[in-house]
């Protein structure tokens, strides 16, 4: 069957001679003149970030790099381990984790604040955000990015991406929104509990303007990086046999 | 069984009130402070980049981000379409490519170079590199980096990363020995091939002293940008759909 | 810190004589006596099948297992075309695609069937499937399991899966209600459509009284072995770089 | 551009009323009739295995499904524990540790004895294997799937692989030489290594005819069914968060 095929793209194409991406001259115009966190924000809004956006966007990935021994530096480690010719996989496994639970907050926030912004009016954040926790609480619902297992008084990152944000002209209705909720929960859950911090990422992401559907891919770059910190970390100085082990060794058999 | 354990690491560790990362404070001291690359680069070396270095490390990001339809690229679509769900399951299902053919060129240029520096003596780089070949070609296989599918002449991207590593002060052995390769390799193999632009960004992240044996993981980073790209792009102007149905209406049965 | 760890499994556990798998001796009781596909049933149900429930879930592992040039097999081919040195990547990317689109509707199937019996009572299966056909219109959402993009008549699958049930006596109340939905679903929806193979196997799984939130793994587990075949295939008559090729040839830049 | 596009297959693929995988009516000639490791044999070989093939098979399927807490089952587990909305992620996660050094003994052993025959003359296999062992112990390899970490006089697997490669009539060079190897090794290693399992299963596919350059695929596809198992049981009673806080309390910063 003969058919005429047609694939559109904004991103890469390249002929003999050159290599375009985002409609610009990859060697001439990008290399070495746009940072790697400006071309990834470029290639997902599919517009340029200006210089503030930049720094708070970074500020996002350098928040979500990397969090110590979570379930997926685990993971990646323990695969790199079993398979150390794949680096890919290692990585691979580790984003895998990279679902609802805990890398998921900084889209799920985002979402829900982006939510309720779209069926809110008015300027009054302090009365959406009660009526937002109140219909949350009443669907028997947490609010995504309200609390923080370890981090139960105050998440570090969060006054610092606020004030990033507010430094470089980015305090949008999505940060706004989340630190109203802050100031009135406690009214409704009666109990006061601190903002996340890949909660205000999630905000932060939404106020730069990026598509809220797609704000855990954000978090996965960011983890991509730190991912590949615990690798190059198992590769100098392993402990992934010991977490088998220490596993292994203490497995019982009960039906 | 009552064990002493013990898990030591230099990455990010974090208790009620502080978050630290790299022996850093994160909130105060990187988050709004240090550039992705930057941090990126720090994770896996296990030490700061200056401003060159940075530059030099975000252009080959940037150079290694996105190739337009790659395989990698094609196989994150069609899993983003099977799966919008786990937008995870994209990403890893493209980076599960960057291994030995399409991605790979990046590490095997890098650790070419650097165990043929390990090996040899004096500063003669056309006569390493004259040797290097020979023995290369002697063996039956091929240089890693030497030649290009697409850029039969030149990859445009290879005089701009040696230009911004001279710039920046980090045009090292490793630079110096491949661009020896590019000028000796006719006399033994009787034709001219480009330097490839990825077997470049091998050498010159050689010569930033980053782990030879981890120099996949920046490949595999850089793509992982470019891949949300390809899945933010995929989700405006969808065109897996029509991959799939391309290949599957032209599906012949054959024993 | 000196703790006490105690990590419980019914699965496999093994010392310096034995390896013992769900309680059994691996070497004496299951090799050689317990088939593939009876081993995986046991392993998620935590219980032996009978010959029957065997037979029955052996067809619908065989009805799943592949399906040509789905999404995920073309994933697979361009993974292991890409990094052929990682046989497990493209499985696991192909693995990948198995999410809510192409994969899912067995478990969507058995989930959804096994919600409107749960709050549903009586044994008139055509009046539970009226309401259920009813609701989940007037919802706005689709029966998960009716219709079929290719077979618009009938799934050849579908007649022979109900019959096998018959055969082994677990024709049962997921069967029943889906063959229900089948008769009565045209006076809701205003045409007749088939019932999906896959979602047929899902109400078969279910009937077999498998654990509905794993059905999915039921059809992974089929694919694997699918993606198997695809990637020898790939090995032995490659069409991966043609796909690609065909996909990058036939690009156009459209910002 | 208009191209003529073809794309052969000799497994799936299917039209409006009918369903046609490996030449077969899906349907009619392979549901209910053909056994799931059948299938899985037939896929990757291209040809229909005999009952013995059959048994012979799965036996060894059997034997590489789960090995309790191993660092993939781990993997999976955490996966699981961190995005459990995606089981394809869990899965997939546990199947990229199946690389080469805890799952790759499978493959490893095939190759290596397959390598040892293709060179060989004569049927000594005392001899052939004398020689192979003390050319392998030269090089400063070891031979792969000899010894194992926790079986150190005797692996239960193996006599019972043989025993059943015998009753099948499928006791063939690659099991006589590894057989050999088990009693001439001791002469140049002077030490008395069990012969793996994992390796007697490389040996016994071998044997078997199925390519050496796919053995790894088998133990994957084994694998999957273990990892549904591991993801079943952490989903009934779950261990994942306890490794988890396990490693993450006992973290210690050092530089």
């Amino acid at each position: 069957m003969a058919e005429e095929l047609r694939f559109p793209t904004g991103l890469g194409t390249s002929d003999a001679d050159s290599i375009s991406l985002l409609g610009q001259d990859l060697a001439a115009d990008l290399m070495g003149k746009v940072g790697f966190g400006e071309l990834a924000f470029w290639l997902v809004a599919g517009r340029r970030p200006s210089p503030g956006e930049v720094r708070l966007f970074e500020a996002v990935l350098v928040a979500l790099a990397d969090h110590g021994f979570t379930p997926t530096a685990i993971a990646a480690r323990l695969t790199y381990l079993s398979a150390p010719d794949s680096l890919q996989g290692a990585l691979a496994a580790g984003l895998l984790g990279g679902g609802s639970r805990f890398l998921g907050v900084t889209e799920d926030c985002g979402r829900y604040l982006a939510d309720v912004l779209a069926s809110a009016s008015g300027d009054d954040f302090d009365a959406i955000a009660l009526e937002a926790v109140r219909t949350t609480k009443a669907a028997g619902r947490f609010v995504p990015g309200l609390g923080h297992p370890v981090h139960k008084v105050q998440d570090p990152r969060t006054p610092v991406l606020i004030r990033i944000a507010q430094e470089e002209g980015f305090y949008g209705p999505h940060l706004r929104l989340f630190e109203a909720i802050g100031r009135v929960h406690e009214k409704v859950l009666n109990r006061k509990l601190p903002l996340n911090g890949a909660g205000v990422c999630g905000a932060a992401l939404a106020d730069l303007g990026l598509p809220v559907d797609l704000l855990r891919g954000f978090a996965l770059l960011a983890r991509a990086a730190g991912l590949l910190g615990q690798i190059a970390e198992e590769k100098r100085r392993p402990i992934a046999n010991q977490i088998y082990l220490t596993v292994d060794r203490n497995a019982v058999y009960e039906p």
